[in-house]
């Protein structure tokens, strides 16, 4: 019998990988493509393309398609909402790309699909409640609840990176009207220009110097510093962790959840991030939440949403066939 | 056939009340009974004697009890973890009272029972994603997921007042040793602080007033003066609503929710509370969440805890029932 295949989608902000996922989540052939600049119309041709083009590799039947995309998703339609970066904000792009594709697409927002993959076969195997965050250039979260993937009541929930953690905090990014928020305070973002501004105060350190080399001052080059022993961008890494920590504590409070997962690429700081993080969770939460809950590392880094996507779609396949 | 009865009780900081009540979770007999200044084997007399006294009036068969305390709860042993302001800590309560009365006892928090009672049979029958939040002295939570009262791994989760919307506030109270907690900044405890502080400032305000006729400024008070069109009492419970309204856009974020109930005795202030509560959640939550949620006040003054305690006992025997 020949396997059973499903094509998992990751659309970042300028590209997406794709892949042939198998049913133990296992990626077979891989692709990238960019999607810079494109607009609406462009960017379904490309995704469809990459769709198509894994389908022709894939050694066995693909049963259906999962794209993560970075927006909040309304399900009763299937309409992206509010895409930050991308020209996909109305756009009813599960039916759309169904019909394109004659395949059952299953579509969920990005951190979701990042907590899926945790959850099946990651850092979360096997957790009933887990909460994901993930630190990137913005800040998205998933949660699993009593073991499923929670939505809220049109699949717009888990915006984690939208709770605030200081009302009287800096304004958020994006299409986000809040300020204070937790996005707003420790994504990537924040840390580049809490860098910025260290770099400035301290025009001795490893980081004043980058920054006067013209070189970008942003996560991975802090980080880098950091782990060659730099105190200037050490205590930035420490700053936001602690405010991850924050979040975390309130999430905690919140949930009680057996564990916090924690990916995006920020965490290419690892221990230098989370134990600060962990450190403010002890400072802020309740007993026993806060005694029983683990913080740790995702174990996907760049290919969570692509598993996630697969993950997604295997999912409402066995959903449909269930109703069927 | 005679009716099938359960007992509900609600466990406050100085006094319980319990009543008879049915399946259609109707109040029949009740009563009231001070726990002032009890040790620990005195207020289980109390709380005992209580449930036998209502056994005795109850017009049919008294088939469970149910228990809310102002506690965190280890489901696991059924162990009161934490209780604010009684000696309950490391009680093994459920399973003492169901020995001692013969009878399936079970037990929850205040704020999970009171959410029960509001999707059971008040402001949110019907609903399938409700958030609760109860402003009393504290802040207590509660919240309906997929139909269901969320309890998180071991029975502790939503603590919703305790939730950082200010990581720079002030000490929270009782045993949490967070800061800037919601409870911290939007409780009836905040609430009078801010309002000895207004009056403070606005000497010539019915409210200073009060303050030098030695009257205690405090939510019931505050609320009155505001009724009667005082500026400053306005004022305070102006800034209160304003900062439930950051905890609701959190909540509304991290939710996606059909309803938001507010409940507990600072709902005195009604609308004026409520109406700066939803306009500072239209400020900062991301549609369409924002725009989909309704937020409501509670429909169950007092008897929330009764009510959802009876809820609760009902839901137990069935599980039970369910398991045998």
């Amino acid at each position: 019998m020949p396997a059973r295949l499903v094509i998992g989608v990751d659309i970042g902000g300028t590209k997406l990988a794709a892949a042939v996922v198998d049913e133990q989540l296992r990626i077979h052939q891989r692709l990238q493509r960019s999607m810079l600049g494109q607009d609406t119309p462009a960017l379904l041709d490309t995704i469809a393309g990459a769709v198509l083009e894994l389908i022709g590799m894939a050694a066995g039947e693909v049963v259906a398609a999962g794209v993560g995309i970075p927006s909040l998703i309304d399900r009763r339609s299937g309409t992206s909402v509010m895409a930050v970066n991308l020209p996909l904000a109305g756009v009813r792009f599960g039916a759309l790309m169904s019909e394109r594709l004659d395949l059952p697409v299953f579509v969920d927002n990005d951190g979701n699909l990042a907590a899926l993959a945790e959850h099946r076969a990651g850092a979360g195997a096997g957790a009933e409640h887990m909460v994901f965050i993930g630190l990137g250039t913005g800040i998205s979260g998933g949660l699993i609840l009593n073991g499923e993937l929670y939505r809220g009541s049109v699949g717009a929930g888990a915006e984690l990176g939208h709770m605030v953690i200081d009302c009287n905090g800096p304004p958020c990014q994006g299409n986000c009207p809040n300020h204070g928020c937790f996005e707003a305070l420790a994504s990537g973002t924040a840390l580049g220009r809490e860098a910025v501004a260290a770099a400035q105060r301290h025009p001795d350190s490893a980081l004043g110097g980058a920054l006067r080399a013209g070189r970008a001052v942003e996560g991975p080059l802090v980080t880098e510093l950091a782990h060659d022993g730099d105190a200037a961008a050490r205590a930035v890494i420490e700053l936001i962790g602690t405010r991850v920590g924050v979040a975390i504590a309130s999430l905690v409070n919140v949930f009680n959840p057996e564990l916090v997962v924690v990916g995006g690429g920020v965490m290419g700081a690892g221990e230098m991030l989370l134990a600060p993080a962990r450190a403010e969770l002890q400072r802020r939460a309740l007993p026993p939440s806060r005694d029983l809950v683990q913080v740790v590392p995702a174990a996907y880094a760049h290919e969570a949403g692509m598993v996630g996507a697969a993950a997604l779609a295997l999912d409402g396949l066995a959903a449909k066939q269930g109703e069927a």
